[in-house]
């Protein structure tokens, strides 16, 4: 560290972990699809926009890895898959509440 | 759109603005170093952690660019350089506080 450093506070490996999950792109807007209701591929592919479908598969698979979204197979005919939310997903979208308050201000 | 889109509410545009800016590496560790205190450009890189010198330059330009800090001459001996939150910039200091409660829950 500098000598010249008064305040170095270094920044919590919890903020930096988080940082590091959201700073994946498109993550904030798949998370704000979700929580207006977006389930199928192809809702979050009509919601998020110009997002490139491979990367939404990607983003999809480690939101659910994270434990954000949870994977769920919908016994239909045919089946299909839906995404959902789990509670800690959910607490994330204040997140985005807090996010959208700021960028309209 | 798909036609199996029951609810494809699109991701307003502010969202994701403000989503693309903090999904430039580093930027929401940069804020909260900010916030916590750093002011010098080797405060930020020790707070900061393993962040390159040369990704926290263009860093703390783009952040002035976007108004969320102030650059400021400190007329010292020798002079030297300063990087402040700005109003906007505060701000956004919240936003990382709700991730932080979000990460350490």
């Amino acid at each position: 560290m500098s000598p010249r450093c008064r305040k170095c506070t270094p920044v919590p490996e919890e903020v930096r972990r988080a940082a590091r999950l959201l700073e994946r792109r498109w993550t904030l807007s798949i998370v704000y699809a979700a929580s207006s209701g977006a389930r199928r591929f192809n809702e979050f592919l009509a919601a998020v926009g110009s997002i490139p479908p491979g990367t939404l598969a990607t983003r999809l698979a480690e939101l659910e890895k994270d434990g954000l979204l949870e994977r769920r197979v919908v016994d239909s005919r045919p089946p299909h898959v839906e995404y959902l939310l789990t509670p800690r997903g959910k607490q994330l979208r204040r997140l985005v509440d807090v996010l959208q308050q700021w960028a309209s201000s």
